[in-house]
């Protein structure tokens, strides 16, 4: 997701460093590829580092890291920001931003994004962008009010608009972050413990039937945070994915792969928001139940 | 589990006769063979029918077909008991005996049995009795009332116990099926769709509070149904399981060897009892709607 955006962003003029990890060598070597339906491009010699202490400090840092692995946030947000930069954080889920604003100077701010994109990695440093890129994006607020629109969330949105990617604005970063939910609840968690993509869910009347009850235990979540999902936006995410082709949530790819799933910011997250003001979810925990006996029976096999 | 009662209700010396379909060849050829903790034993020469026409009606007529299979009952139950017998329902969850009741004369009585019986069949007429055996019996009364203590459940309960088999009498058919279903619903389901042992539910924090969480809704169901099971008896159902080795329920073992899971009996029926009198059960239906993928998913690949 990083690579993809960061090369995409690059590709249209804008100075972009890279922080890589197990692909430095090979991109030192041979560059990005991606290979997209907007057209191939590849990047021969794109800057990256291997350390953030040897990047220079970026007016908008992308955070891109999976949730898992945001222990390394505090080793890496503070060295990769200006003084009036912004970090934007491209997770899912919900609770990264709260981790990274601690980690910020007061004159720093926080933007939330999230990334409707269909890509993956083919191999280091090379992308495969199927569908989709729209990214929404919204400025973060440590009391859980909306931010509203400021100039800085408007100057990282047209940068994304200049690279040729689709942006929505949100005014309500929180809002934007549980109607994601609304869909990654119950798709990403179903396909793991079911083992199978969206489609079969959709075909079988009784996991269709659960998918729609997880989507209503998401909107009391939503409410119980002061947040709005209508019965028509979960009508419309049904519906949208009855006409998906089979398709593979993150999860089950993560699954697949042996990787840890992103089990705190998809769901314990979203559950303890909703605990905090008295609202249960139960459906909703007890596929989070479901899935850490499969995340740990997965990762002790290893 | 009718062969297993039946042979010892036999060996014993009543009068009992066997109904059987696929092994009756082997049956008339070899006899039954029972090998058991309370010792090993054969009928060579039982009396066997291969149809219910064939069979003389009896004063007690123990229905132990799987509840995927009461579609045969309107066709069995009516040949198979004298006009002032008793039928004894020994099947798993809810709804038998109101199957049952109908099919009888105002003369003749229903009357549930609960088994509780680590045994499997090992080929054709040959029985594995691994431990336990004992009964709870109880008489059926449509109106939904404990129906006491009977004559003839006293005199059914003391056939059980001529052939060494422990009875409990209970005063309260729909508490006793309650009760059994604390232990059935959270187990049979869950080891299905996380495919393992108890065990393993019992040894990961979430997946045991998943167990503990489920039995709470069964005990709602109960309460809905005007019967009471206490929180220690949930504690007890813990501890039990607790202290039990890697248990493979019979739900799993249907799934395993392809038959289809009796999920009407164990699922549909405690479930549309609650919801009739207004109480929903989020957890046991969500485990519901898996198991139905799962059931169909696997029919359909046969």
């Amino acid at each position: 997701m990083g690579g993809y955006y960061g090369a995409r962003l690059h590709h249209a003029g804008l100075d972009v460093h890279f922080l890589l990890h197990s692909d430095f060598d090979h991109v030192q070597a041979h560059g990005f590829k991606v290979i997209s339906k907007h057209g191939d491009f590849s990047i021969p010699r794109p800057k990256i580092y291997r350390s953030v202490r040897d990047m220079p400090r970026c007016d908008v840092a992308l955070i891109g890291l999976k949730t898992t692995a945001n222990h390394l946030l505090p080793d890496l947000v503070p060295h990769a920001i200006q003084d009036d930069g912004v970090a934007l954080v491209m997770q899912n889920g919900l609770g990264a931003e709260e981790k990274v604003a601690p980690l910020l100077k007061p004159s720093q701010a926080v933007l939330g994004g999230l990334a409707f994109l269909c890509s993956h990695k083919v191999g280091p440093g090379e992308i495969h962008h199927m569908d989709y890129d729209p990214v929404r994006l919204g400025e973060f607020r440590g009391d859980g009010q909306p931010a509203g629109v400021t100039p800085r969330l408007s100057a990282v949105a047209e940068d994304f608009r200049r690279a040729g990617i689709h942006v929505d604005i949100e005014e309500d970063l929180l809002l934007a972050r549980w109607k994601k939910l609304v869909w990654n609840i119950p798709y990403n968690g179903l396909c793991v413990v079911m083992n199978c993509t969206t489609d079969r869910l959709m075909q079988h009347p009784r996991t269709r039937e659960l998918c729609g009850a997880l989507m209503c235990e998401v909107a009391a979540g939503a409410a119980a945070c002061g947040r709005t999902v209508g019965e028509d936006f979960i009508q419309t995410m049904l519906s949208y994915t009855d006409k998906m082709v089979a398709y593979k949530p993150s999860m089950l790819l993560d699954h697949e792969q042996k990787r840890p799933m992103e089990l705190e910011a998809i769901y314990a997250n979203p559950l303890a928001a909703a605990r905090a003001r008295g609202v249960h979810l139960p459906r909703v925990q007890m596929l989070y139940q479901q899935l850490c006996a499969i995340d740990d029976l997965s990762t002790q096999a290893q």
